[in-house]
């Protein structure tokens, strides 16, 4: 086990930071952030910022150049391991071999089990030294969707749920205006605007005929980070198996792309009024007739990182009973709507109490007047 | 409105913190403490420890006295408007004018509209200076439950309970152990301990069989400042409307009060087998043929200061429903127990959320794993 100094901490804790800003708009590529340091001062710093660009560590090295700085026998902090394989742009490991720095520290390993530790040998075959490991979790934390997707091929699946206190979304008529305050609901279209996906129900489109989208004006605090232009909009995802939408509902009218997923086609006439920002997927069906949530996950691991699922309680339920989801978020109100309203997820008839979901709390914190709580499922 | 120095503040505060080592004996009178000063040095500290011994003046009067510290001429803090009248005890606004003090500074005045200002305008009439308000908000909070009594007959109405995040107290089959973890359950025992009564429902006791006492062993933090002997036991309210009890349940089994309410009569042979510390009480049916609860309450507000609601989703949402609680208290575990389970409270079918229950958040914690809400109701 390789040990740090403060220093170093200091240094990957700013990587880290650099990394953060590329949440929004690196994807499907992850979040990285890079700091070349010389003789205790940091001579150029660089992060990830949308795919096809430079990557962190080009950044890095453009930035020292810039300054003028020397990077010979530097050390460059990365918070993941520099790439090894011509793609857009080429290795990032050779970029930094040129530069001839001295030693790399890197926070996390590619996730890809095939390619990770090839970006660290061809380093270390160049002689410089590599040690891995250093705020590793924290560095995890910025990429879990592409980390995931790399080993499995899944995206990271997030459940968001917005709640009274006694558990219901609704009154028993649907009303659902406001359940949570606005501080909560800019909440949720930031969290959209991280995402690749949001996957919903074909019974929410018609119920409340919402536009799916992330409106810039609603960012709150990210708007003094974010520009209306590098906002990039989720592919909203419509679970429809029975091919019931048609191209009167507002999801079609705003611009940008849309998956519907039914497990039988469209007829012509449908399909020919949908606009051209509509793409369709036609899945198998399951036991009950539904849209195989397995199968439309690995279509769409091919592309996205992340996908929240805001849905009603039966497709959100079905993500998590059939052990799906990594995360759930609750933003929860301090109300009581009532026995009678509608419950949050549908889930199974538990016999006992080893049978109930296991989840583990990752975060609970203030949002406004509400809670919103981070679990993980396992 | 007095303006009061910083010194008064914290004196104050110290007569605050005092008051609370009453908060589990001194029922059903109000926690009081009192800090005597001569010079701005503490020459005398007391606090009312149980009904019937020495208030918080008195026994502030007694240790400056113990010390050999002259009261002439000193100032003393009282978190409550002096008493005026004989009751088992000779008045304190009288001690204190008897020991000579030059000013008294109040808290708050006496509840009762019938008595406030009287020891107050005694105090004057002996040519006191008095001052009131200071840390006024504070000292109530240590009496909300005497203070409502004084002024409604009523006593303070909470009700807790223990949910999942979706607000479910058991599964379908009734299983509910645990939901929340020791932790909550060690703060339910000290809520218990605080309050001069537990009501419950008949259907909780068929269904669980519970003792309902407090047990001392599981009072935690509270340990180390009450003793076992100090520890009262709440008298514990069972609504029986249709006299289904009998004699061989747990609850009777333990030695403390226990107060039956039913709409009809016991049988004889019922009857004849509850134990001594049994009462029996006979209340109108209201019109669903239940327990009228405006009459139990009015019958409990005549000794208790405080009562606790543990009951099922009927009774707890039966008291919300008829606007006689004052504080719910939130349990929250972070588990979903499944749609399938137990709503936590039956409350009306609402049609628009301006006919939802009135809540505001007052307090919110975690307890071990899980979160305690209270809330209060208007």
């Amino acid at each position: 086990m390789t040990s740090f100094s403060v220093f170093d901490t200091q240094m990957m804790g700013r990587a880290i930071q650099l990394a953060r800003k590329g949440l929004y708009t690196t994807r499907p590529n992850p979040s990285v952030g890079c700091v070349l340091v010389q003789d205790s001062i940091i001579i150029g710093e660089g992060y990830h910022q949308v795919a096809g660009q430079g990557h962190a560590e080009v950044n890095a090295l453009a930035d020292a150049a810039k300054q003028g700085h020397s990077t010979v026998g530097a050390t460059a902090y990365v918070t993941l391991e520099p790439c090894s394989h011509y793609g857009r742009t080429p290795p990032c490991a050779l970029g930094l071999i040129n530069a001839q720095v001295a030693r790399v520290v890197i926070a996390v390993k590619d996730a890809n089990p095939q390619v990770a530790d090839n970006g660290i040998a061809m380093l270390q075959d160049a002689g410089i030294q590599v040690e891995v490991g250093l705020l590793a979790a924290e560095a995890l934390t910025l990429n879990l969707g592409f980390m995931k997707r790399m080993k499995t091929g899944l995206p990271w699946v997030t459940v968001k749920v917005a709640a009274s206190l006694d558990g219901k979304t609704a009154l028993s008529n649907g009303v659902s205006k406001w359940i949570t305050g606005p501080a909560a609901r800019q909440d949720v279209q930031r969290m959209r605007a991280r995402h690749c996906a949001l996957i919903t129900g074909v019974e929410t489109i018609i119920a409340d005929d919402p536009s799916l989208n992330v409106r810039y004006e609603e960012l709150g605090s990210l708007k003094s980070s974010l520009s209306p232009t590098s906002l990039q909009q989720p592919l909203r995802v419509v679970l429809d198996s029975q091919a019931r939408l048609t191209a009167d509902f507002m999801l079609f009218s705003i611009e940008t792309p849309i998956l519907l997923v039914s497990t039988c086609g469209y007829s012509d006439a449908v399909q020919a009024l949908f606009p051209n920002h509509v793409s369709l997927l036609q899945v198998k069906a399951n036991s009950a007739g539904r849209v195989c949530l397995n199968i439309l996950l690995k279509y769409l691991g091919e592309s996205c990182n992340s996908v929240v699922v805001e849905a009603g309680a039966t497709l959100s339920g079905s993500f998590i009973e059939h052990n799906l989801v990594d995360e759930l978020v609750l933003y929860q109100a301090p109300k009581l709507l009532g026995s009678e309203g509608r419950n949050m997820l549908s889930l199974t008839d538990y016999q006992s109490m080893d049978q109930i979901p296991k989840i583990v709390l990752k975060d609970q914190r203030n949002v406004g007047q509400d809670t919103r709580f981070v679990f993980g499922l396992s």
